[in-house]
């Protein structure tokens, strides 16, 4: 076998015309720095900075694109390492959890799992065999003795992958404490970072669990908001209350965005006296149906969206998923198992309440994502294409594949232009795949303005000029740090 | 700077085994005459011929592709001229709404206004500068001066644009004397048309409001219908009589078409008797439900194509927008001002009862067109390649721009042929679009014909044929004018 | 006219750097023995072994794809043969019916029925001229002379196509001993596959009009049941023995799969009690409403499913198609005539059920098929991506098209991968097409994995293992033989 390589001309495209203009975009944005805005990488990473795993606890056993296809092709989810202490067949040898996925390789052909892999194993741990039953342990020992030397901790890799900005999700109930370390002591390990006003790693307000009556865990959650926020949560005005004191902690915290992961859109306000009413009821722990609930959550976009116009969090929706599609693996092995599931989405008359009131507010800012394709060019786009406030955020989940970012571009950018989008945005919790990620973004948005380039319907300065926007400086400027 | 230009082969495949196909099926397709049998410039345009105003009040404040684009990026409507006379803010100097166009350049790339406007700019007057804020005052200079020409008179470049057929909309209560005066002028005035049995501007009847049992104008409405029809309508069999009777008049002012613009797409009938009631009181000024007045709505369109099946008017049906998303703006900027969004539109079941009825009457002809992609291969295509009365309309509004024409074919190709499709429709009110907009069509078509002829899967001689299909004779074909 | 002959490239894709490596990885999956796992040939054209009639009675009639795009176009279905005894205009005479579609080539242009076409005519029929109203007479002479050869005889065939098994559509209630002979004489006639546990030609368990209350024809049909299967179906538990009597023989006759039609997916089961009072009720001849009907025939799926994982049947769903959308057309023609058109559709909650209780059970399969694009990346990658019993079918019906086919594999592969695929189906009723189906599918397929090599997302090595695995050993592993 030859060595495995990356060809620096991958994910551009094959067209021997488009392809020189693409490498000659792609260039241009190669290096910029990585401004990571939406993402799940757990804040205790980089404030402990403690040494990554052996590579199936780095590479596998956390990331449930890879698990998901796995188990798809018949292996259990405990014989990759997933499940909780005393789960039948559990396997707790790292190196044979690293077998069964290399002996796997083949599944993920055609897959961005691959394309990210391929990245990371080249690319950050100077891996030179493709994965496979022979080459596993060779894989394992190499990777493992990488993640063994200091250049490889969470914090020197920041460094490493030349990550500016990079926002975590965290409850709404989180103390932030992680988060203030960190502002203080990578400010003093980056030097070039301390002179910033934002600190380097920011949270992200997620409040879903709160929003949503009919959760089992929801008057636990209810009593976690009051304790953080020091406020009394007694009746609906005291919620109100502490979610607004919890917003002013994440600003306080350098915090630019709110996140929300309903399964609909919907930003239908109650009456007050109506939402205070059901609100009342649940916290009694009497009966919400789950329209009730349903209302509730939607009537509570429609607060957050009013809250951001006071406080300047950019307002993050994410709709679409129905989460725990098999209740019994829910049951056994938890959440983001790889068995969420997108559904129709609709947005032109979900987000009308929202862009009425607030569409044409200032300080208002709102990213709305999708895993609904047909929507981009259906209502996504036409919604941004007139509405200030509103921008539409990079494909996402399972739309962060090569093919479908390209279609992205495609669908979206002839009615919404460039310049209502809000830039590639990572969204994972694989710290690894960041700048693989990043880099594929760039590769296909390079592919995209080239074809634009060579078909004469662009200047090749203008497209120099449109790459740096979508993979710097639009996420900055879509996030931008509200006034603490 | 270098000298802005149009590329010869813009919008044509990057791949170089297919742009030379392409550039050869083009050519045979550039210099045809224009067909344009779905418009929206005003027919006072040409009937009073008088010069265009300046600059911005040619292409910037009409046109709410362009408006709502620089909306969405923080310019309020006024400051573009857009507004009621007394609205804040509102900007009367042409020059300062120019100028505020040409600084937000850079929001138009890779959309479809971008790429119809430097056509514009370019061919039409000549522009060799890029807009930017250091060029507008040149440029509209330069636009002002060609403007203040004779031959920059709306006849007159109706022959410079080698249009042959041009269709208006038209309310169902028009006098339709603008259409007649042209009628005989134009004949005059073209020499070479003098001898068409029809003219070559054109009348669609636009019935919409009168439909609408709900909308607030409907009892004013309805008295224009009666004045203009000479028939007195005190009840629904009037109100069918008054519609037959203007059908009557635009057919004999030379039109062939009908344009209709529900929200959905549903043709069911009601009885008669049901129909007749609602119409009764609505008319008596009773409250009606918003689902009476959709099914009233359904119920009309039904009945407009069993009169089509008698007038042999051409049925044109433009669903699934939801009108005036943003209420406030609409109230104060009024309709058609970019708020205008699509929603998910169904076909197979809506237009099943028309279908059913008349699909396969010799007399009867449907064109139905979307802006929910997702519908040409599902339900649009389907059905268009079997029932003999339906023809599958161009890409619409959004879907207007190259990369969704591209979309368009690929989608809808496969089941319903070309035979089966309208043609392209400009569907503009910017009438120095038009150029630019069926040269970009064209430009699209060659590109996937030759694409099909270079994977072998249509010979040379058949994509010619077919380009000349497309670009002239299907458009023709498909709004045959009815005998009056 | 130049000779009329197939381009050894045709169907790849034009790009000069990619094409030659589409090539190369066609050349490999050229000459493999079809698998045919679903489609819908007669059994008894290869039980009876009759030759083919006349070029008409081939190509023409029985195939409504081709058959719709004439009628579209204007020529009623009796002038092309089509239509019971006595129908008024019914054409009787091959030749001009014959006549008739070559006159009307020119409206196939684009379509799957025209690439289909060709590749019979010249492949199979060394046809060399273009069809067309001049040469219809000289083609329909070559092909009928061909027709009565001993080598264009049904049997022949199979081994000039290289077909290794042929999946037959076939009633519950079918006795199968057109398939049983087949058995036994198929195994001499090839000798090559005497050696194969599974005979050439198997059935499928097609029990559609068993599973929908509410169909006229409900209570014969259940007569046929209990007749064919030898058990007495009086009660629900009755009718579900039978089933699975009949199951079992479908079984022991080689049948590896079920096939079921509906017009959703939902697969919601009821109470057994309100299942069997349902079904007591329409035995009884009781009234039931069209949502009792398909409440239960929701329930039926996941019988259907219950009984695979006993039997192993595959079982594969056909949803979302409305049949005989022109009513009167149906009376007159009957079904199967052009007018089935697609619906809307949705998996992620209606197969909810079956997949929380069979999704990881290991003798269950279950391969879903779908006519709207749509939910290929939003719903059935995602789904196909996780449970290990789902397969996602290859494009079905409209969507069998060459580009098409391109978006099928853009959207599924980046989530579903190639493994949770299974293979391509020809789905035809028309024998003659199965060789130009398959080799479409592979070029197509090598297209696109050509260009995962060339922008360097996969190996050349890789590509063609997976050109392989699609083309022959998927179909293959989807569809295992039950053991009888």
């Amino acid at each position: 076998m030859t060595e495995w390589t990356l060809h620096p001309d991958r994910a551009l495209p094959a067209d021997p015309t488009t392809r020189p203009v693409a490498r000659e975009i792609y260039e241009t944005t190669r290096d910029l720095p990585i401004v990571s805005m939406h993402g799940h990488v757990d804040v205790a990473t980089f404030a402990d900075d403690t040494p990554f795993p052996d590579p199936a606890g780095l590479f596998v056993v956390p990331d449930h694109y890879l698990t998901r296809m796995l188990v798809s092709q018949g292996t259990p989810l405990p014989a990759l390492g997933v499940g909780p202490e005393g789960t039948p067949g559990l396997e707790t040898d790292p190196r044979a959890i690293w077998r069964r996925f290399c002996a796997g390789w083949k599944h993920f052909r055609g897959t961005p799992t691959r394309y990210w892999l391929e990245h990371e194993l080249v690319e950050i741990f100077g891996v030179t065999l493709r994965p496979s039953a022979e080459t596993a342990d060779t894989i394992y020992d190499q990777v493992a003795a990488r993640l063994a030397e200091p250049g490889f901790r969470p914090r020197a890799l920041l460094d490493q992958f030349r990550i500016e900005t990079l926002a975590t999700t965290d409850p709404a109930w989180s103390d932030l404490e992680q988060h203030q370390r960190l502002a203080t002591e990578l400010g003093s390990l980056t030097g070039g970072s301390a002179g910033l006003a934002t600190p380097r790693v920011v949270p992200t307000f997620r409040p879903d669990p709160l929003l949503h009556l009919d959760q089992p865990a929801w008057r636990d959650d209810v009593a976690r908001l009051a304790a953080a926020s020091g406020t009394e949560v007694g009746d609906y005005a005291g919620y109100l209350a502490a979610l607004r004191e919890r917003r002013r902690a994440f600003v306080a915290a350098g915090g630019s965005a709110t996140d929300h992961g309903h399964l609909g859109a919907d930003t239908t306000p109650l009456p007050d006296d109506v939402a205070a009413a059901l609100f009342a009821r649940a916290l009694a722990g009497d009966d919400v149906t789950a329209a009730e609930a349903a209302a509730f959550s939607a009537h509570m976009l429609f607060q957050m969206a009013a809250m951001s116009c006071e406080d300047g969090l950019v307002m993050q929706l994410h709709p679409g998923v129905l989460r725990n599609h098999d209740t019994e693996r829910y049951a056994t092995f938890g959440p983001d198992k790889g068995y969420d599931i997108p559904v129709v989405t609709e947005y032109t008359n979900a987000l009308r309440p929202v862009l009425e009131a607030f569409g044409h507010t200032e300080n208002f800012r709102m990213i709305v994502f999708t895993v609904d394709e047909d929507t981009y060019s259906r209502e996504l786009a036409p919604l941004a294409g007139v509405y200030p406030a509103l921008r539409l955020g990079a494909p996402w989940w399972f739309l962060d594949e090569p093919d479908a970012m390209r279609r992205f571009r495609e669908a979206a950018t002839g009615t919404a232009g460039f310049s209502n989008l809000s830039g590639f945005v990572d969204d994972t919790r694989a710290f690894c795949s960041i700048p693989a990620r990043h880099d594929l973004a760039r590769r296909i948005d390079a592919g995209y303005l080239a074809r634009l380039v060579v078909e004469h319907r662009l200047d090749l300065d203008e497209a120099v000029d449109t790459a740096a926007d979508l993979a710097y400086r639009l996420p900055k400027a879509a996030y931008p740090a509200p006034t603490p």
